[in-house]
């Protein structure tokens, strides 16, 4: 069921109901702003990746500020970006099953949508989707760069695919997926840049190797918020699919990078119960932001530290300052953006202490 | 926005889109007839914790089988169960919110509603929203037995609150809410009776200084799925709240109890990937279930060992066995079961390999 949304325009924030997902506008819009001037300098387009915001809303404020079109990691979001009028699609993951690869030949009339394959079943599945739907199927093979996660090993594997896709009646061969996951939230500066340039090695020589082939490759697609500029750097690739600029998040913020980027995205929890000194009690757990990433951290309060979630409590220790008084809320920048905005149904957007605007987070709970 | 359901009745478990919330309904209807049958013998009855499953399906299941009503620890999820249809509910948790009162107070004309305080100034904002309703709403007063988190402190602290609550003509002082949350996921049995002994001893010393000042405690609720033979045990609880044993999940597993349920909860993942022999990459990760209780369990296929998850990927590392096949579904045992459910909009009822009903997850997303 839809949840009404905890605020409405022109309320103060104070008075939001709580938990809340907050979009605090200033930050956000300079983000935007931010990293549509450093692609803008460069000969690579911003494809911004809406598994982070699931928001046809956002997605046309990207593309507004020259983002070519946007990524996603389900049919259920590609379908939720299509219906609110994104023309340009790439699913940056495999599709298998049939009834998901329907759906998303379907949505072909009204998007140009894109979807990756690691494996020879994989594209037999999206040429069978392609045929029975009467429409060509445009597709990128998945390299594995790094991550160990999905994709073929780089190189000769990779142009076969290539080849098979591109010999099908029913498919266009896309280009390379290059996407090393894991490298965005490593440490260091120097692991981000060990891992990227790997990444690139591999890009490279399966580039050469489909010229040799004379497969022509548009799209080269990777990257994400935390190595962006090392792929940048490289020029080999076309695309970048950065997803988490838009609000960052505590772990990103652990990792002292990019600074570039603002936090603009935060659970607002309310006090509800302060039976101790030294400590307060928000409605904010497990439920209410997921926890893989590392504790939120608070926000612009010094002396207090978030600690001991549970389903729907989590402990404020005051480790100086005031204790919070019963009834007052809070803002913690979430552990990990993707999965936090992902248990919410509404967006508050909120300037200098006052609700501007309200988004559905349409493709919420989107699991296929 | 409510996502289409992941499949139809009638449908073979394999053809159920993924990722999915499979609920085993044998299991499922053994664990209620289990804790009926366990309760039926003693003078306590079960006030069954909603915040588990959201569903006023489920709680009918429950009411039908001896349970008195349910419990809940958001007004959201109270509105969910009320409009559902269940007469009795509790809000075993704190509510100071005046809009969130307000809406908790509006429901008292079709269920009995009853809400917590630890507080004097939480018992003012129910006293006041109460007033405003022109409905008299029934507090407890939660007190700490040992967790740490919310409650008064038991003895005169809370002898105090109940008093305030009782001299209200606004309010009816229901009883006590000593619920030892931490105490249901210790390790061993060891741990979990020593931190039942401390909260009956709490008890126990509350309830003889409120019967010294003449105050009748109808209700002293508390107890979950990991301790409640214990307070069973101690004659001193009249309302079981457990939640979890309807589903149980990796985490209870863990601390090998109680032996007396079975897993009737899982997630449905289907393999997306399969790059390299000794792995395959399923579609369920951290956006299918989070991870604060520890990995996932893949059901019923021993060689296999769920790892990794990110956004929405997991991957499975073959130990032994055949490496599953590209679009092969496995079911999955999450490792905690409350913040799972609450990630889907629907249960897949399935029994014996076949889809038998579709459920809402009505509450979901109920954050306030």
């Amino acid at each position: 069921m839809l949840q009404a949304p905890p605020a409405e325009p022109g309320m103060r924030e104070e008075e939001v109901d709580t938990p809340a997902l907050l979009l605090d506008l200033d930050a956000f819009e300079a983000n935007l702003d931010t990293m549509a001037a450093r692609l803008a300098a460069t000969s690579a387009k911003l494809r911004a990746h809406a598994k982070t915001h699931k928001s046809p809303v956002i997605a046309r404020l990207q593309m507004g500020r020259g983002a070519v079109g946007q990524c996603v990691q389900k049919v259920a979001e590609a379908e939720a970006l299509a219906w609110g009028g994104i023309p340009d699609i790439l699913v940056s993951n495999e599709v298998v099953a049939p009834r998901k690869l329907a759906r998303l030949a379907a949505l072909n009339g009204i998007a140009a949508v894109r979807v990756c394959a690691d494996d020879p079943g994989g594209v037999a599945a999206v040429e069978a989707a392609a045929e029975a739907a009467g429409r060509r199927l445009e597709v990128l093979v998945e390299i594995d760069v790094g991550a160990g996660r999905c994709g073929v090993p780089p190189g000769p594997e990779a142009v076969a695919l290539a080849e098979r896709i591109a010999a099908s009646p029913h498919l266009i061969f896309g280009g390379l997926q290059a996407y090393h996951g894991s490298a965005q939230h490593r440490r260091t500066p120097e692991e981000r840049r060990a891992a990227i340039a790997g990444a690139g090695e591999a890009v490279r020589r399966t580039l050469e190797q489909l010229r040799q082939r004379g497969l022509p490759c548009p799209i080269v697609g990777g990257a994400g918020t935390g190595t962006y500029e090392l792929e940048l750097e490289s020029g080999l690739w076309t695309e970048i699919q950065a997803g988490s600029y838009v609000f960052m998040d505590a772990d990103y913020a652990r990792n002292g990078s990019p600074p570039a980027f603002q936090h603009s995205l935060f659970v607002l929890a309310g006090v509800m119960s302060a039976p101790r000194d030294g400590a307060a009690v928000v409605d904010a757990g497990h439920k209410a932001m997921p926890t893989d990433s590392g504790m939120p951290l608070v926000w612009d309060r010094p002396g207090l530290r978030y600690e001991r979630p549970s389903d729907e409590h989590g402990t404020i220790v005051v480790e100086g300052g005031a204790r919070p008084r019963l009834g007052e809320k809070l803002r913690l920048v979430p552990g990990h953006c993707d999965p936090t905005v992902d248990r919410y149904d509404w967006y508050v957007g909120v300037r200098r202490g006052r609700v501007e605007c309200l988004w559905p987070v349409a493709a919420r709970g989107g699991m296929s």
